[in-house]
């Protein structure tokens, strides 16, 4: 693209180095804080600068946070008995959304996978086994995705955890709700069969 | 969306005040500017930021600039005979793209719109008038938006520039090239029928 210049061609190529957004809606962006006042631009600039410099990792739980503790650790509200494990922040996000949790979190940063080289060292499973060991958890919900690796992860942290007393639950898995019966993959069609419940529960 | 963190919350909102970007979308970028190193979103804020504080108007043909004249006007390559008249910057980047002109542009800021409240006062048409009473431009190229605003805002142009000794023209209108006709507009077919041009020329 021809920008003659210098000041646009560098604030579009800046937008174009993120995720999804190309040198066209990245020119539409640029153009969009040019209508804007001076200011407008300012505030984006300051909360992105200011997200970045102070975000941390919660000491406890290893979700993104503001302070040493996250808002979620810190909350006297939370049961601190029982401790969700994720993959990831956005994990922690989609479960919050839900309103139905009101435990811990634990994020690990991952899950093993020896295609990709990662173990579970570069994992926060130590750190789980830590919290674990101070002796007020009761119960871990392996809140992992059900694929190959994160069924792995699962077995390894069950077998890290199994001298403990502790109850271990995983996720349920089966068919949406809401979701139409035809349209389920078959593997999860036939372990929701496997896993029924007796009607009523 | 439950973001438990007031900074991620308000870079998400930052973000997704521009057009086109969503929470989710503002939530992805947040989240990959904290996979990166702080340098990173310091490098994009201060792109942003220096081009909104340093971006100004072309003083001759108010194009976007980074000086007092643009890259254009003060390229003493381009021929100041010949002046294209477009509506907005975006068409400006675009005829630029072709590698086909080599004139002096003229921006207008918009079409005259009676229905949007935008007269020629609102344009910068009395801007255009001067340039053409000092006597160096020759030839004057419409390349406005072949809609109703548009032909109006040509046909108001030609009577404001008639007592100067010009050509006017307009870009040429037709059926795109690499187009199937069977799925061109009605009436672009038919005003390309109207305006044949001999084979060969």
């Amino acid at each position: 693209m021809n920008f003659s210049s210098k000041l646009i061609e560098e604030a579009v190529n800046a937008f174009a180095t993120l995720p999804s957004i190309g040198k066209k809606t990245a020119l539409r962006l640029v153009l969009h804080l040019i209508k804007q006042e001076p200011g407008f631009t300012e505030n984006l600039s300051e909360a992105l600068l200011q997200m970045r410099r102070n975000i941390r990792e919660c000491r406890l739980c290893h979700n993104i946070s503001d302070a040493e503790l996250c808002a979620i650790c810190s909350d006297r509200r939370r049961d601190p008995s029982l401790i969700c494990v994720v993959e990831g922040i956005r994990d922690v996000m989609a479960i919050e959304e839900t309103g139905q949790y009101h435990g811990q979190y634990h994020v690990l940063g991952g899950v093993i996978s020896p295609i990709e080289g990662i173990g579970p060292d570069q994992l926060q499973i130590d750190s789980l086994v830590g919290r674990v060991a101070e002796g007020t958890v009761k119960e871990i919900i392996m809140a992992i995705s059900p694929t190959i690796e994160g069924d792995t992860t699962i077995f390894y942290l069950a077998g890290r955890l199994k001298d403990f007393q502790l109850r271990i639950s995983t996720i349920a898995r089966g068919v949406s709700f809401g979701g139409e019966l035809e349209y389920a993959d078959e593997l999860t069609l036939g372990r929701s069969i496997v896993s029924r419940v007796p009607y009523g529960e």
